[in-house]
Order: structure tokens, then C-alpha cells, then sequence
């Protein structure tokens, strides 16, 4: 029997824990939740916040019920102020100030990540929120609703931004989104960001870029928000939505080495440099399956995985975490942006490939059958190797931009060749796609256009005859 | 200058000639056409007959002038009655029964494939139509319209056969579909095929399973269709969809050798067993990339991959086609049902694997955002190796089931472990789908099962501490 402490109730904890008593059913699994809403789906906020999901309760991927049936023991509203990695235990606090200290055989630190508030004078003002935890939610609710607020101002165009001018839209609010880029959602290429912008815009969002803001303050019974290029508004209420830290603190106090942006660093096991101490989720840094080095790449899907391994690990096992390709979809109103792997200016930073970024459009489905519509899809590969680098797509909501990107994180896990890609046999009917897939049209177009700058380099299977696909392990 | 005669203008030939003329645009490309209707597309006809594509013209890939400014020299209405691979030409005859001989230095062979008429008496009846032509759809919408048809008959619950199913409805018919199994659409598995003809019943066609049609005989204004277990009934017009047979006829009698259910024998260069002759289509046996052998699986998709290698490979190029694995999506009222790769039946005649299939139901994204529909999962996987063998999905039409089984497909062309599917960095968002996507928890539903059965061989891994995952080539 194996005593398994798990810091974090949020993705990656909760996958560790479960992973742990799924591999030893023997184990106790005790997990300390600075909150008391455990396996709550982060993500789902901003349709709690817009009314379509009404009750927050149902934003739990697992009800406390379901967890602790499954040899969870929970320790809710416990702060973890302590590790000690030579005694083996960690010292928690309760909201009432009791202490205690509990010991471990294994520690996995799941302690996320923390909203960032950008260094602007009077965020600290009342109506002014981030957004990262259920609490956070309930707070904007409840501002929300008691102040009767019509007009929200969001601070950053990022994809929590995006959803949070849908969602408070959605709700009835004015909204205003000012976005410091001259672009919203700046991990898209710019030409996607223009076309959310132009969703925006239609929606009745007022989209403000190129805008810093520099100051907020309380005018009566609202906020004035200022910014670069004389930007003067008022609202009733302000999110600032600018992303997000790797909350670490306690680990770096105890010794566990830290790396990009302060986030943990560890191995593809998920282990920190302290022995029996293992890490995943926001709080660590991502090994990126295509780069082959960390990043710091926060994503719910990413901590679900990384939880996985460290839970088996610390019980003994030798999983290791097979990478991000930070693959990402989010709705933005009827329309969906997806993106995975590296964009151009990414690849070309790593300093390894020679990068060629190709834009197409394309019908999601035949034309003549009704509701198609078109879709925008960017193909990033190195036109040295000819190998994938990543992509994106911006398309209608309806049109599988989701699953469509991630054949192409598909594509990118097995490292092939963007001609390749139009060897995969997609399936068609002219309700859902074409007989060439879009994302094998715009596979076809970056190959005509590397050929063209490139000459052979992409062809390298012309002298040989060979097809230059290696990728393809033998049969059973 | 190279002449390139090209037999058959459907997705084969004129992907073909289309790949020739780009490679070289100084080579001449003929193509025989036995109709007038260059590149339609045929999996479009049940969308005009159900009214929802109103003009058929718009069923055209790309229209004539469209072939012609890329430079295919077009002979609609022509038929090919002689390949004489000794003077390498062939002898064409039009409507008109003019004949002549067309020289080539190089001829491709897309002929694609004819409707089955099984041996039921009285097909011949007027108002019994098979439907694989646009002619063949004209002649039903003409009857349809000019009779004032109310009851539709269908002979067939495969794939045409349930399109025509929802078409007709669409179109105001009262529709009967007969199959002789006991599910429709039998290249799914029986409970697939079940969800499926549960959708048929509620959308109003009267479906009748397990029934073998014996007769067709005219009865006053109307159809008298009689068949097993005292199966008698009436309808306006009768449609038979049992299924294609390749047309091979013309090339057998030149010499050129067949094998699987009569289709044209090729290598992976669609190279015939003559010089100069390469075929491409519904005419030939398909490379299966997974099974590693020739198979008969006649689908669109892939007679435009190997038009593509085949005209390319005409002009000396040395491409090879990457082989098929039977992916295909269906949209039967407001479900898609896909598949990909093998199923559990078809993998054991095989001989080489011990398959497993594990079926499982999943939202397709987060509950608590408002229009989730659940998915069923089939994944069939091989218990000694632990690689994905194929994945059947039946789900609603808006839940990006075609997108999914191309996940899967990917996964396929890759010989993945089911185990690593749920590596795979998939995209997430509560509006399209969840942490871990319906295929993923399908996928680790099947390596637990699995596990159960067999023990360590799935888990080959826990010995060395190696994650068993071969299929990643070094990078770049």
C-alpha cells in the first residue's frame, strides 16, 4: 500500500489520482483542494457566464459523489503551504487556520496556473475581475446580476477574451474588447485573427486593437477605462483576460527546480528533480512532441494527459507523456479557430527548418448540397524536410474545424510530409466533406507552392522512386 | 509530347488527366466519355433526386470548360468498344455510330464500375430504375414527376439505398426500403446498422429487414413487389441498390488481367499487366494499406487518388498510391455513420489477427453545452499486437462524426496501438468536444477490455519501461 498526495483538485490531479487507483486499487489517494469544487471543467465558465449552462454545478466533469466512489479522499478548502521532500510531507491550512502535516510515500503537484494582472494602475477596483477559478465565475455573476451591468469591458483578445465577449453578448451586455495587438487571439496567424475580428464586429462587439489600457478608475457608478490612442470608456463592469502564470511558489520554496516562465521542470515521466516528487498540468513545463524540447503550453487537454502519467509513475509505472502539439479549438460565436503545431514565425524562431506558410479556402462540403460554408485553413511546413509544421483553421461552427484540426495533430504526432497528407484516406459524402478533403487541398497547395520555391527538395523521391513516407512502422 | 488517352471521364479519369496535364503541360490528354457529363459527381445524385441540389448542373466537380482550360481534350458520348494494346490504340464509336481509332502513347483505364441487377424477375418492368449514372437520375426524377410517384421502393439498404431512403422522404414520397439482412447498411456492425434503421422507422420509412425481394411484376398504374416471409406490397416506382460490379468487359478482352470480383489487377503504380496500360477507379482491385494485399472497395475518394497516381505514372512519374482502408461516411437523416479499417469479422477471415471490438457511447462534447448528442464508438483492435484495426461511428450529423472516423483513419495509415490514440493532442473546447474526445475513451474502453483478456500483451511496454509506440521516425 502506497500513500499518494496529490496537491490540486483541477485536471491534472484529479487524472492523476484516478490513474493511481485505477493501477492500484490498494493505494490511498488523498488530494488537497484549495477550493471546494473539485474536477470542475475550467473551460465551461464562459457558458455559465452567458446562461447557456444555467447551473454551475453542472460544470463538473465528475460529481464529489463519483470521485470519492472511486477511493478519492478529498480535502477541500485546504491550502498547501509547505513540502517537505526530506520528510515526506506537506503542511496544509484550512480556512480556519488548521494546521496539519501530511505525510506521503509520492507527491504529484497539480497546482496550475494563476491569472495574470498586467501592471495597471486601478485594476484593483471594485467590478474589476479575472477570470480563472468557479469562485472568480461566481463573483462576475453575481456583480453581474446585482449592479444590473449592461456594458462589459474585456481586457485581452485572447481566446478566454473571445469566449467572454460571445458569453456576456450572449447574456445581453454591450461589450467592448480591447486587445493591445492589432489583432485579436495572436496565437493565430493574422489573417485568421482579422476574421474573428470581422465575427466580432457583426455580433455587435465593439472590438478596439492596437489599444494598451493604462488606467482604470471608478466614476460614479461605473469604471473608466483609458488606454494608448486616447481610448476613454466607460463600463460596468471590466475583465482583464491576459493570460496566465504557472503557480509554483510553494514547489520552487521546497527545492523542486523550475524552468520556462517559472514553470516546473520535468521529465516525460513528470518528474520533478526531488525524488517521489512529480508535477503535471499548468503548473509545468510541456514537452512539445514535434520541437522536442519543453514549452510552457497550459491546456486542459495537456493536463488531463500529463496527470495520467505522473499518477501511474508515482505508483511505479514508466509512462511517459507523449508531448504537446498545442492543439486548441475555440468557438468564437458561429464561428470555430483552430490551430496545432508550430505557425511560421515559431519555426522559424526554433532555427531548425526553413518554414512556408500557405493560406486556402475551400468548402467544408459540396457546394451544391446546402449549408456549406468556407473555411480558411493555413498549412505551415519546412520546405527543407517537407515535413508538416503545423496548421490552422477558421470556419463556421458547423464546418468539423475541430476534428479537421486534429487530423492534422494527427499528422503532426507521426511527423509526415505535407504531401503525405493527401494520401490519408478521409472519408467523404458530399454532406460533410469533398472527395480531397479542404485539408488536403491546402496540403496540395503548400506542395505546388514549395515545389515552386523549393525545386526538389520536396520531391525527395524523384531520383529514387521511392515515396519519401518513412513514417510507416512494419506489419503485424 | 506524350499522347495520353484516357477511358472514362468520372473522379478516375479526369483526376488522371488533370495530374498528367500538370506535370506536363506539352502532353496531350484524351478523354472517351460514354456520356455527356464529364466529372460529375455521382454521390451527389441523391441530393437532386431529394430536391435539395434543384440544379443538377451543379453537380459538376468542375464544368466543361473548367477540363477544357486546363487542356483534357474531351469526346463526350463516345464509347470505347477495342483496346489494341499491339498498335497501342483504341477504337471509339459515338452515338451516331461513327467509328475511329485513337493512337496513345500511354492509356489509363478508368471504365469505374456498373449497378448489380440481381436475378429477381421483372426488373425489366418500367418504373424499376437502378441509379448510377446522371442519365440513370434523370430517368427517375422524370418518372417521379411525370407519374406523380407517392411510393417508393427500395431494393437495398446499403449506402445508396438509405440515401435514397432520406431523399425521396425529403422529397414528400412515402418510401418502403427492403433488405434481405436483418440490419441495413451491413458494412457496419449490426448494432450500427440497428441505430440506423431506428432513424429510417422514426423519419417514416417503413423498413422491412430480413426479406428477400422474389418478384416485380406491373399491377394497373403500379409496382407489385412480392417477397420472402409473405412480403407483398405496391409502390409507384422501384429503385434496385444492391451494390457495383467493376466494368472490365472492354479491358478483359484486350488482355488485360482481372482478379477480385472481376476488377482490373494492378500494382501500387496502377500499372496493368500490359505496357502502357495503367487503370484507376471502380474498374480495379485497391491496394489495402493496412491488409497489405488487393481488395474490391470501389469509393470515390480513392478513385481520385489513384486517377492521380495513374496519370501522373503514365508520364513516367514513379508515384505510388498509399492504399485505402475503406474509410466512408454516410448521412442518413440527422445521423452519420463511419467507418475506417477493419471490422471484427473481416479482421479474423483475415487470419493474421485476434480482433476485439469494444463498443462504447460518449457525448460528442460537454453535456452541459446546450446541444450535445451522444456518439457510439466501435473500435476493433488486435489483442496480440495491440494496433488499431478499424472504428465504426453512428451519430448525429452536426457532431463531426465524418471528422472523427478520419481521426481514426489517421491513425490507421500509421498502424497506431489503440493505446496510443489517447496520446494524440486533440483539440478541446466544452462547445465541440470533451478532455479526453469520445474517440480517446473509446479507444482506452478497448485497451482495458483488452488488458482483462490478454493479459500483459497489450501492455508490451511494462516490462522495458519503453513506451511500445514504433511508428515515430526521427526528426528532422
Amino acid at each position: 500500500m502506497s500513500r499518494l498526495l496529490i496537491i490540486g483538485g483541477s485536471d491534472a490531479g484529479i487524472s492523476a489520482g484516478l490513474r493511481a487507483r485505477q493501477l492500484d486499487p490498494s493505494s490511498t489517494v488523498t488530494l488537497v483542494l484549495a477550493d471546494n469544487f473539485p474536477n470542475y471543467s475550467i473551460c465551461g465558465l464562459p457558458f455559465y457566464l452567458s446562461g447557456e449552462t444555467p447551473d454551475w454545478h453542472n460544470l463538473a466533469h465528475r460529481t464529489r459523489d463519483d470521485l470519492e466512489s472511486q477511493g478519492l479522499a478529498l480535502l477541500p478548502d485546504h491550502q498547501a503551504i509547505r513540502i517537505n521532500p526530506a520528510g515526506k510531507s506537506v503542511d496544509v491550512v484550512d480556512r480556519k487556520g488548521q494546521r496539519q502535516k501530511l505525510q506521503y510515500d509520492a507527491l504529484i503537484i497539480g497546482t496550475g496556473a494563476q491569472p495574470i494582472t498586467p501592471p495597471i494602475p486601478g485594476l484593483g477596483a471594485g467590478g474589476v475581475f479575472v477570470l480563472h477559478t468557479m469562485e472568480d465565475s461566481f463573483r462576475v455573476h453575481d456583480y453581474v446580476v446585482g449592479r444590473g451591468a449592461r456594458r462589459a469591458l474585456i481586457i485581452g483578445g485572447g481566446y478566454i477574451g473571445l469566449e467572454m465577449a460571445d458569453a456576456l453578448t450572449h447574456r445581453g451586455l454591450q461589450v467592448t474588447l480591447v486587445e493591445q495587438a492589432n489583432t485579436v487571439m495572436t496565437t493565430v496567424d493574422a489573417s485568421l485573427g482579422r476574421l474573428l475580428g470581422e465575427e466580432l464586429k457583426q455580433r455587435g462587439v465593439d472590438l478596439v486593437t492596437g489599444v494598451a489600457v493604462e488606467q482604470v478608475e471608478p466614476v460614479e457608478d461605473a469604471l473608466r477605462v483609458r488606454g494608448s490612442k486616447g481610448f476613454d470608456q466607460q463600463a460596468d463592469v471590466v475583465l482583464v483576460v491576459v493570460g496566465v502564470t504557472p503557480n509554483t511558489g510553494l514547489a520552487s520554496e521546497a527545492g523542486v527546480s523550475t524552468g520556462l516562465k517559472g514553470a516546473i521542470r520535468v521529465s516525460r515521466r513528470m518528474e520533478t528533480n526531488l525524488p517521489d516528487i512529480f508535477a503535471a498540468g499548468d503548473c509545468v513545463e510541456t514537452w512539445h512532441r514535434f520541437l522536442e524540447r519543453p514549452t510552457y503550453l497550459p491546456l486542459g487537454t495537456t493536463a488531463h494527459k500529463q496527470g495520467r502519467v505522473a499518477g501511474g509513475n508515482a505508483l511505479g509505472d514508466k509512462a511517459e507523456f507523449q508531448g504537446s502539439l498545442g492543439t486548441q479549438v475555440v468557438k468564437v460565436f458561429d464561428l470555430a479557430v483552430a490551430r496545432t503545431g508550430l505557425r511560421d514565425a515559431e519555426a522559424k524562431a526554433d532555427g531548425r527548418f526553413s518554414p512556408l506558410t500557405i493560406e486556402t479556402r475551400a468548402w467544408d462540403h459540396k457546394f451544391y448540397y446546402p449549408g456549406a460554408h468556407e473555411l480558411t485553413v493555413r498549412v505551415t511546413g519546412d520546405t527543407t524536410s517537407g515535413r508538416l509544421l503545423g496548421a490552422q483553421i477558421v470556419g463556421h461552427r458547423s464546418a468539423e474545424v475541430a476534428k479537421r484540426i486534429d487530423i492534422f495533430a494527427a499528422a503532426l504526432f507521426h511527423r509526415m510530409l505535407v504531401r503525405n497528407i493527401s494520401d490519408l484516406d478521409l472519408s467523404y459524402t458530399p454532406p460533410f466533406s469533398s472527395p480531397w478533403d479542404p485539408i488536403q487541398t491546402a496540403a496540395e497547395a503548400w506542395v505546388s507552392e514549395a515545389q515552386k520555391k523549393n525545386g526538389n527538395a520536396v520531391e525527395v523521391d524523384s531520383a529514387t522512386g521511392k515515396h519519401p513516407y518513412v513514417g510507416h512502422p512494419p506489419s503485424p
